[in-house]
């Protein structure tokens, strides 16, 4: 891409990002499985560490696994930018990686102009932002921030078994450092996170950068429907008390409690029956419930009124059921002097607030923190169908440029 | 255990299975979970091999994977006894592993008598009996008799993938060689099952052993619900085509036509979401449907009924759905002569048919074959609470050594 102000050549990030098209691609599901961790992510740290210091930042990980590559000296109040590198199960190529693309090809892009920071500019890249592998969305920004207990944080299992202390001690981390890190949040002055939109915000001609509002106030609940396990063929259908059934009814429950309220969404996108034999009437079926609302108490009543509905599903199939709250997270709105400055840089640019997660929403609550959001031409997101166009995708590094350049 | 002609001490079922009772625990799910080929599966057969050894009985593998242990030379129109060691995933410590202990204490008991066969026995061990691992049930006798085409069971592939070539590859078979064995199967002159009772069917105080009629017809569909994968915090319910709603309607559906039909059992006992992620609307949604009937046609009709509903659920859910039948047994009567022979070694025995599938049920298709069924006081299987009394067991094994005997 040309800079539109010195209109000098700078790699674009489309050709950052096809470096790292092959890795953790997914044949059964479809797009990519990047989990926090795996060989994949791992290939990720390792080229985006490669990227920086090609670039002179030096690269430091932190005692929560969180990455940070430094222009200037790391000190307090510093300029930060960055993403994630980890994906759902058969996600897109861009959720996570394109933030941390853009703030690499900003870099590139404020050196062409000379830019001569007044402070310091950190690209950080968090872990485990999706929650795709220890269940807990954010999770290295909720403990850098302390808004995990670094006990529960330590003990969040895998579907493997494997802890989140095992895994953090395996790629060398010290799972007794784990936990809010005072010195790592003050050196982060401002944030700003550059992701692709998940929605269809940004229609076709328009803008292809939005400023982030808020972020939709969710959270992720367990379910636990438990029966009598038996024989598939040995039980007659009126003998049977079969959580799936239940299930089943909880999951229409859930379509139709959401549907009901105004701006609510709610979705069952992982079920695990156990045993889980084609020839076994399950004994158990855990499912995970995903809620969000732009008001906090009406997404916590949806998940109320979801489980007397299944409390009453259950007693009916002869059933009992159990939920538990896996993270909350209120709606945040973003520092509003930080979006005012996004704002001017961006005259025109529409506010979106969002339904999605993201780590700038955690740190939101500490330390002044935006968003800015990059136009996905299918609106579809956390699946292979997630899409970016070249020429939007360099848009969106070129505006976070100009917003890191007037913030520095 | 005494045996109740000769007063000689007997090693106890409860005690040769005592010795694998810590194979392959399940500490997740409970049980066992023993698929084929699996470390504790393996372990299982070398318990199998050393004991049949340790009685003077050589033990050969076929080109099936199935194991024989003889007395006497491997000849045609041998009498053969035997079962399975595979599990479903948490299943109990019987199911399988009854039938090959009381096996072998039936030799123990034939041998205290001074029997001297007047033709060769044989005891068989079954792979993948369960299907738990591969999707196919009763594999090991379905290729010996080719009653699956053995390129389809080659082409077989567990959750991770894995075909069922490359797995017979890795522990010794050749994969060309899988299909049916005619002289395997000529030296079955007559093939007699025991195993626990999976239903309710011998009640307290009466007889403990039962002989058994049929084996219900029963098979197995595979169900894909493809719908629009999506971001679970982004998408509004009402831009939504998830295809878990559509499925949780059709496991709704299946169980409703299965209650309708008198005698049908029908099962969801295992689903999918693709990708599986709790922040993500399914793409797609896998299930598994197990459908029994005492009559094939109102099986298949139960299941046209179930196909019908679920087009037209996914239809008004904006999805598509397929089905396709992975396996498919009519329902099965055991060979008559035979069936008199055991009435006649069990004066009083009830006789029952079994809703579950067995190799002997495969086996009726092309030898005489036979089963005997031992109390289960819980009446549940294919669970941890599957149980079968010492005092039952041992009379099990007493009464296959009589009709062994009888038939010898």
């Amino acid at each position: 891409m040309r800079d539109r102000y010195t209109d000098k050549i700078i790699p674009s990030v489309t050709s950052l990002l096809g470096s790292i098209q092959d890795v953790g691609r997914d044949p059964r599901r479809g797009g990519y499985s990047r989990p926090v961790f795996s060989t994949a992510e791992l290939d990720l740290r390792g080229w985006f560490a490669t990227e920086a210091e090609r670039r002179g930042l030096p690269v430091e990980t932190d005692r929560n696994g969180i990455l940070w590559a430094w222009w200037g000296q790391p000190q307090e109040g510093a300029l930060v930018t960055g993403s994630h590198l980890d994906s759902v199960p058969g996600g897109g190529a861009f959720d996570g990686p394109l933030g941390v693309a853009s703030a690499l090809a900003a870099v590139d892009i404020l050196r062409s102009r000379g830019v001569e920071p007044r402070r310091s500019l950190a690209i950080a890249v968090f872990p485990e932002e999706e929650g795709s592998r220890f269940g807990v969305a954010c999770l290295g920004s909720r403990l850098l921030t302390g808004e995990i207990d670094p006990d529960k944080a330590r003990n969040l299992r895998d579907a493997d078994g494997t802890t989140f202390a095992e895994a953090a001690r395996a790629n060398g981390l010290d799972p007794e450092l784990l936990g809010r890190d005072g010195q790592a949040l003050a050196r982060i002055g401002d944030f700003v996170e550059l992701h692709v939109e998940q929605g269809r915000g940004l229609g076709d001609g328009g803008p292809a950068v939005a400023v982030g509002g808020s972020v939709l106030g969710h959270g992720r609940w367990r379910m636990s429907i438990t029966g009598q396990g038996n024989h598939a063929g040995t039980t007659a259908m009126a003998d049977r008390a079969d959580p799936m059934v239940a299930a089943a009814q909880i999951i229409l429950a859930v379509q139709q409690a959401a549907s009901g309220v105004e701006g609510a969404r709610a979705t069952v996108g992982r079920i695990e029956p156990v045993p889980g034999g084609t020839n076994v009437i399950a004994s158990r079926v855990d499912l995970w419930l995903d809620a969000r609302h732009p008001q906090d108490a009406a997404a916590l009543d949806l998940v109320d009124t979801i489980h007397g509905k299944a409390q009453k599903i259950a007693a009916f199939e002869g059933c009992t059921v159990s939920l538990s709250r896996e993270s909350w997270t209120g709606t945040t709105d973003f520092d509003a002097e930080l979006r005012r400055s996004l704002e001017l840089s961006l005259p025109g640019a529409p506010v979106l607030p969002t339904g999605a997660g993201h780590d700038a929403g955690i740190l939101a609550g500490h330390v002044p923190a935006g968003m800015l959001f990059v136009r996905n031409p299918t609106g579809i997101s956390h699946s292979p169908e997630e899409y970016v166009e070249e020429a939007d995708a360099d848009a969106g590094a070129a505006v976070l440029a100009d917003v890191l350049q007037d913030l520095l």
